[in-house]
């Protein structure tokens, strides 16, 4: 597995992973239905921003991460990042090498932290990750997330110094 | 006072407030330097959000208050709010009386909950008079606003249910 920064004809692999993470509707808030220009303007990220993908051997996009700043102007020193991985390559460890990455760009540019706003609590193996990665929940916002299996459900915010 | 839907030509009037409580450098992570089209671009919402003004006898605007769902899809149930009042106009209820307008709206809407993303800590007349209009202070991200004149301070994620 390589991590590389994406390129725009990653789109064409990506756009599918992103409609299936969402319309699962269990860890993104994001529209069901986008089209591709659409998905290619909330994920592929320009600079201060970052966006990659991980591939397999073969060059097929199992993943991928955005990065960057949290907030724009006086908040810019916070970094997050958002993750998606197809559902043919969960459980290999493609999760931890795009968080592991996030993490030594974040660091690599000066960030002070990382925050994601929005775990969703029932995916569990996503905030055991986190944390292992070193992240700690602040918060859980109640009840802020509509899951389809499970109801509305809360959101952790989680943050890691840097 | 009056608080009414924005209209377009409110701009003229606004964005010089948005302007200064940004260079003032306590309150809001937005970039400076943004011109008219970029301060239509983030505050003036379409639906299902929503901005007002609050405006005096003579018409004169003392402040805005955007409104809208904290995020897409699966997070749409709960309201977010940001509000801003000139300098001129502070002290004098504009900021709570917008504050109601959002909760009635927000409430008459159907939301479940209205979340603040973003309160700096150091704002201390913002905080209290969100804890006056019910909401709590769920977390505090640390060191995550660079304030002009206190050096980095937390961001509260304040919240309420509606």
């Amino acid at each position: 597995m390589l991590i590389r920064d994406a390129r725009p004809d990653d789109l064409a692999a990506f756009a599918p992973i992103f409609r299936q993470v969402v319309d699962d509707g269990e860890t993104y808030a994001y529209p069901e239905g986008l089209t591709d220009d659409e998905i290619r303007g909330l994920w592929f990220e320009r600079p201060p921003g970052r966006t990659v993908v991980a591939v397999d051997d073969a060059g097929t996009v199992l993943g991928s991460a955005k990065m960057g700043p949290n907030r724009p102007g006086r908040g810019a020193h916070v970094a997050t990042a958002s993750f998606m991985v197809g559902a043919a390559a969960r459980g290999h460890g493609v999760g931890r090498a795009l968080g592991e990455e996030m993490l030594r760009w974040a660091g690599e540019q000066g960030y002070a932290a990382v925050q994601f706003n929005a775990v969703v609590e029932s995916n569990t193996a996503a905030v055991a990750l986190w944390k292992d990665l070193g992240f700690e929940v602040l918060t859980t916002v109640p009840a802020a997330f509509e899951s389809r299996s499970h109801g509305r459900v809360g959101l952790h915010v989680m943050h890691r110094l840097l």
